[in-house]
């Protein structure tokens, strides 16, 4: 424990990122000055959002720093405290970056305690953390779907997928999914109790894919979670319903490649649609509130998730990488203890 | 007085659509029976609608059916009433068609007596009719701009754009048009008191309508008032602000060739934009509120405008073409009588 690994931006991509972005250094574990804590984590949660601050361009966010080690979620145990409010022990959650150790000031603003007597520590990652508080937010805040609508989401046995259209099957809705490959639309159907769930993959062209969304929703969609942009939002757009809305939460299909366009924006206009876009940090205050129904769900049994773990920290870039990629099944974590 | 002329719908466009899509017949003008109305149009508005519906497209109207009087807004005078309601001579505005003369079944849906005192008969198709009202619905209630707000419309000499331009002056902001050549670009800043417009078919590509909206939007553009979509569309969702909204009235751009995709999606997520889609026909309720602001404001001479005027029904077809490829210079009329 005299040695704490970090993962820095090396460089920004030029294109689609690659290992060469990231390095791997050792440093001293630091020692909490007065009013500090020193976590060690336990999980390292890898999500798109990443790969965002990894270019420098405008966005919500300031990218990045390069030299500095990469930003993330990371859930983890108190393991010295010299701020009167916590004590070693304690199990938290914050962004403590791609590193495992982490000073944290200001504890009390940094840092969440969590209770993992039902839920497991990891969870707090996943479907009871920020993925699961975006779905719960984009559905319950923007979408807000009624009984009886049909509501589709991409990228469906994701982290935040797969509690959307658990969430939306519970405010009874039709719930359709699109995944990629029959292994994660066959999850989606069969664990997760979507209706149905389109592997975009086997849908070669517009048109089939157009007809295979119009055979799972019969009745047009009324609702749209987005997470990945691209031919899965071309396709619902042509089957939006009148007074429909879009949440748009990721582009992740543009995001290597440059900007995947939305081909025809026509059904906005003509299904008089309401898109929103949303970034879930900005809406704090309603945390509380997600979190209640999602770790309720979780100590249940009732919510159920998956979970990718890479072993050790030198592998969290190609884990991030096979993520960017659609290679991970579910939450994508890097057990870092 | 004893021929009706009227312009059906002949075919459907392959691509764009030509004069051989219309077909003037003559038909005897009819009489009206109990509870009808027999109106004869002086104006007739041609607005970029029309070529929606002339396609066999799910749309939010049904499309126009072949071989029947093209749909149309009309601005006219009851010549004959054998409703209690209505009288011989009252000017009436209402959806009477490519038609010289309108046999009106419940007038008192169909039609909206107009007071003519002030407002010129031809305004209630233009700058206090539709094209005005959807500026005032756009504006007021989707993108209700903030004083010192930035505020782009595309369109910017055209029926709806003049209005949004001017009203979003009167609320304090900085308004910024897009219009195809520097006679509707003067007139807009000159005439019309926007505090910039942008020529963009000066701009021969992306790079430079960019440099041209970030020169004339220094602190980034809050609201759009879309009615082209395209490359005017894409330069100003580069420039969006944070929170910013997008009222989606018109894609003319698209109209002809096909759809025109919105190149790059991302800032609608990463400027947590609102893009709402929205027919002004399903605002009725507010109609009353618009058109008492616009028609004081066209009283006082404050609301300006412009019109381009065909004469004689035998015109429509070309006018309506021409404004398919902004040929006209405001608001398109074709007079009747």
């Amino acid at each position: 424990m005299n040695a704490n690994r970090r993962i820095v931006l090396a460089s920004r991509p030029a294109g689609a990122a690659s290992a060469d972005n990231f390095r791997l250094e050792s440093v001293p574990v630091p020692e909490p000055r007065p009013g500090q804590v020193l976590v060690r984590h336990h999980y390292l949660s890898l999500d798109p959002y990443m790969r965002g601050r990894m270019n420098d361009a405008k966005s919500y966010a300031p990218p990045q720093p390069l030299g500095e080690v990469m930003v993330g979620g990371t859930a983890g145990e108190v393991i010295a405290s010299r701020h009167p409010a916590f004590r070693a022990g304690e199990r938290v959650v914050g962004m403590g970056g791609w590193q495992e150790f982490a000073l944290v000031d200001e504890p009390e603003q940094a840092l969440e305690r969590v209770d993992t007597t039902h839920v497991p520590l990891s969870a707090y990652l996943g479907p009871v953390g920020m993925p699961g508080i975006t779905a719960w937010y984009g559905l319950s805040m923007i979408l807000r779907p009624k009984p009886g609508e049909t509501l589709v989401v991409s990228a469906a046995s994701g982290a935040v997928g797969s509690v959307v259209g658990q969430l939306a099957k519970w405010r009874g809705c039709r719930v359709v999914g699109f995944a990629g490959g029959p292994a994660k639309c066959d999850y989606a159907v069969r664990e997760l109790g979507f209706d149905a769930c389109i592997d975009y993959k086997a849908a070669h062209d517009a048109r089939s894919l157009d007809a295979a969304l119009a055979a799972a929703a019969p009745a047009g969609v009324d609702a749209c979670f987005e997470n990945v942009g691209g031919r899965c939002l071309d396709a619902t757009l042509g089957r939006m319903n009148a007074f429909g809305r879009i949440a748009l939460c990721g582009l992740i299909a543009g995001f290597e490649a440059g900007p995947v366009p939305i081909t025809n924006p026509g059904p906005i206009l003509r299904a008089r649609l309401a898109v929103q876009g949303f970034i879930i940090f900005e809406h704090r205050e309603l945390w509380p509130w997600a979190v209640s129904e999602l770790a309720s769900a979780v100590a249940a049994g009732r919510l159920r998730y998956r979970e990718t773990i890479a072993e050790g920290l030198e592998r969290a870039p190609a884990a991030f990488l096979g993520l960017l990629r659609g290679e991970n099944f579910g939450k994508q974590l890097v057990r870092l203890a």
